[in-house]
């Protein structure tokens, strides 16, 4: 039986407060345990069921995390998700950085007031797909640790690192003018299917309700926009801002492969 | 106050087997509501928090639905969102039907076992936007009429139809051969940037989990792949579904606009 310090640290790490004062994020299913198990990130808690427990032990015996056994209805009280697995990890969370040298070759994502964490954690896992690792937060978008966050990173989130910045700010102290273009998704901008984008650089998303913020506007070299192919009348307004991340990096990459 | 029948009949459409004795689904929130009000479907019920309802009632006054007064601490019992909205309507599932004749010209979707209900409201929203109007589900795909899809689909659910089948016999009984491309999205396929894709046939998406199941592997003509830009070992294994559709319906339209 899980002692009640634990289980008030498990549920403790479901709010940004609890995770900032422990330093600690949850990572729910064996995908997700391995994968932080293999990347730079420190596991320091492990809650397994009994069958995970004896397939496991062996094979992680140096590793320098420590291993609980948890009960089925322990398991159930403090997951997360509707349907709970057979292990529950605590991971430390990372301090990441970068170095403007780096983000002035590179593609990178920045992301303006994105609330939803299945976005959020789909982006990350699209990302890492693209070969993209660095995206830029807003203080305001959700927070990568949150849970939801971090079942939908799929294990990205080991290799996308998410920066919470001032996004104005950062937007300031940035590479140097008309080298380093700053594209943003629009639903007015140019279609991004006939327009020329450089592979390196800034992608502006907004939230799906508010779009990119005002302030943010005058920084934004490179007005970009997913064309609807539905020409009725009563047509849908927008794309899912992780959908339309996908689209735009897949737009961005494939010039890569294709003028290769 | 709500009668004890509505309520009930309200919560009996969170199944799918309410949905189909009653015939009807669940639209949450003024957009769904609008959506829905002009489109082809039928809205029976609409219940609809004290100011919403003193708003709306003028301009509806000759619509055919039944507007009833739902209390705020109600809408939270019967709401399916976590922020339940200030209105919620019952609509009836209309009968989706297509030609075969118009399927042959288009290109539409096929989804196996897609399980997860914002993932398939996803890419109902997707087609939408693609000006892709059928989709193809097999008969253990989500339902299309749950509420978490319909949200999802923000509205697209009035103008993508949804066609649940037998897989197999619908490919069996599908057009004429080499004429009628069927594409399979995989991870082992041909690069999709480097590969003619015609602007009619199928495109069949598989689940996540699962992938192609083995009985539909005959029918594919044309094995397709995102290919992943992250070169490094510890790579992520693929995309989330909905968002490969996104990318696979935008290369697929992309070269409708490009070779204009």
């Amino acid at each position: 039986m899980l002692s009640k310090n634990k289980i008030a640290l498990i549920n403790s790490l479901k709010s940004k407060k609890g995770r900032l004062k422990n330093n600690l994020f949850i990572a729910e299913g064996s995908k997700l345990f391995d994968e932080m198990l293999h990347s730079s990130f420190k596991t320091k808690f492990v809650f397994g069921k009994k069958d995970w427990l004896s397939k496991i032990e062996n094979h992680h015996e140096n590793s320098e995390c420590e291993y609980f056994h948890i009960e089925e209805n322990e398991m159930k009280k403090v997951s997360s998700l509707t349907s709970p697995q057979e292990v529950l990890a605590l991971v430390e969370i990372p301090k990441f950085k970068y170095e403007h040298s780096e983000i002035e070759k590179e593609l990178s994502l920045v992301l303006d007031r994105v609330q939803d964490p299945g976005n959020l954690g789909t982006i990350i896992r699209i990302a890492d797909w693209y070969g993209i690792k660095n995206i830029f937060c807003s203080e305001d978008t959700v927070d990568a640790f949150n849970p939801k966050v971090i079942q939908a990173t799929m294990g990205s989130i080991a290799r996308v690192k998410a920066h919470y910045v001032d996004i104005i700010s950062f937007l300031k102290n940035n590479p140097n003018g008309s080298n380093f273009p700053i594209y943003g998704s629009f639903l007015d901008g140019l279609n991004i299917y006939k327009t020329k984008l450089e592979n390196h650089g800034l992608i502006v998303l907004g939230s799906e309700s508010h779009g990119i913020s005002q302030e943010i506007l005058p920084f934004i070299s490179g007005k970009i926009t997913i064309p609807s192919f539905n020409d009725t009348l009563n047509r849908p307004e927008s794309l899912n801002v992780a959908i339309a991340t996908g689209i735009i990096c897949s737009e961005f990459r494939r010039n890569l492969m294709i003028y290769d």
